[in-house]
């Protein structure tokens, strides 16, 4: 039989168990131009959040009663499509289930020799691509500038801070424990981190951090924490808005400062993003990245937990601050 | 005599005005390099505000009693400098006073036989450029799209709508009066615009006029205003931020939803510019505008007001939201 996580009821704030159900269901055959896939491993993000509501949104919100989607590393067990041969990784996007029929075209091959499998989800993969194109396209880092980074120990947040480094940059981290600060300073050479959950005062810890205050502010959370760097900005600073992971859960309206006048006496930019409007260059991403990684210049950080049935806690505890690094399930060998 | 007017309190919120006083001192002489000016016209502008307040901005706050500083436009009536000869008209940025001495190398020659010498503080100066480079460089407008300017019947928002419509824009404009927004619409060719004062609905009144969503919103007004606009951003829609004159004159921090989600859930770019960003520049964008102009594409509309002593009820003026186009003074013929 099959596993699959459904959607049962849209979240009102934080997500809990009752908005899921594990369901079995027979499994799928593939037919002609597709191929049966064993699951390996499945990611949980964030922005998933975001599709459990029912709003318009930069991607459609999960169909209720439907299968929670999301990016997955499977194995072929049966292909009908000349493109893929039984034995073969793939990367797909079909989300919580332990095994899944999908069309050979909505799949990439991945190649075992080249990293392990686990970096299509992570560094390789969709939040690597995330931090790669929202530093470089929209924060442009010139070499001597401060780079803040919040959600600093997230799998997209520890990929900015050392691309960062790699371009010159000053990297400030603000993450949500001291084992976070400490591993950004000490094994990724941030050159300072701030635990915003114990910090007295956020904006005097930025102005220490920042003594020529921020150029770029590569955003994951919003909320305070953003607006606390925002009053810090440089003329002509840049602000890669990635996600609002302090919003994702509230019930009303997101209400604080409005940024328009920092951004006004400041001349600076804000933009929004998704990894999917570089579609075009995904190429040109995974390539570098994975030189970083071979030249031991990117280092990543995946927390895997075993087994199918702690998806939904592992999903759950993105909320909670406590992961370091990319978090990934473990399904099958 | 000299007369000036200085700035001898801060406002807090609306200026008064008390905040300022008109004193009498002597002509001042020009020292080898300078010229001595006439002023002939005054420009008020909504910025000047900000300029009021002591806090860090893109263009230092003024100093208490001294001369409110601002363009001006102005005929030389003596000069120690080569570059300039008596009974030249010249754009300065000395401020709010009849006689001023300028540096040679702060001012810049008016050809009043190009266009009336007025529109080097309007359509071919500070508002025009401003509208110019807002629209042009950080709004990218491509044919089709839908452009919303608020703020539109001032000197920067009526620029902006007119060149958006020489791009092959959709325009709608939002502005105070049913005076306003019928001229925009009968005299400018903008396609709709909005009275935001007697709206009962202004999301309404958007979706009506915006039937293809927002592609650009180049903002002058910040506030609800924008609020509004800001929940009808297309995909990879632009903000030009401008001015936010309805926040000039606040007390308090200016609180409302955070723009974050919107830009982000439309990978939408926002961003603050000053004209004196693109000061390198100007020459180009003088010479399209005036090119504009002379085509009769490009109109302008400017309300003067007669007397030196009227500077700072014209000033005051801005923020009541009564006046259409650029807000000048006649200091002398």
């Amino acid at each position: 039989m099959n596993q699959q996580i459904i959607l049962v009821s849209r979240p009102k704030g934080m997500p809990t168990d009752e908005n899921f159900a594990i369901v079995e269901t027979p499994i799928p055959q593939p037919k002609e131009g597709e191929v049966l896939i064993q699951t390996l491993y499945l990611s949980v993000d964030p922005y998933m959040r975001g599709r459990m509501s029912d709003r318009k949104s930069y991607v459609p919100p999960y169909e209720l009663n439907g299968v929670v989607g999301g990016g997955a590393v499977g194995r072929v067990l049966q292909s009908k499509s000349p493109s893929y041969r039984e034995g073969d990784i793939v990367l797909g996007n079909y989300g919580w289930q332990r095994y899944a029929v999908a069309s050979a075209d909505q799949l990439q091959k991945v190649n075992p020799e080249l990293a392990p499998i686990t970096t299509a989800l992570g560094v390789l993969g969709m939040p690597g691509l995330t931090a790669y194109f929202g530093l470089l396209d929209i924060g442009q880092p010139k070499e001597g500038e401060t780079v803040v980074v919040s959600g600093a120990a997230g799998a997209v947040g520890m990929t900015v801070g050392q691309i960062a480094k790699i371009k010159g940059c000053r990297v400030v981290g603000i993450a949500g424990s001291d084992e976070k600060t400490a591993y950004l300073v000490q094994e990724l050479g941030f050159d300072a981190a701030i635990n915003y959950k114990t910090t007295t005062d956020l904006r005097e810890d930025l102005k220490a951090a920042c003594p020529n205050g921020v150029d770029i502010y590569f955003d994951n959370v919003g909320g305070t924490i953003s607006d606390a760097v925002m009053t810090m900005l440089n003329y002509q600073a840049r602000i890669p808005l990635c996600g609002q992971i302090a919003l994702y859960n509230l019930e009303k309206p997101d209400v604080g400062p409005r940024m328009q006048t920092q951004l006004l006496i400041t001349s600076s930019l804000m933009k929004g993003f998704i990894v999917r409007d570089y579609a075009s260059r995904f190429e040109e991403g995974i390539s570098q990245l994975a030189q970083w990684v071979r030249e031991g210049r990117l280092k990543y950080k995946e927390n895997i937990v075993e087994g199918f049935e702690n998806t939904i806690k592992a999903f759950l505890g993105l909320f909670t601050g406590e992961n370091l690094g990319k978090q990934l399930v473990k399904v099958a060998d």
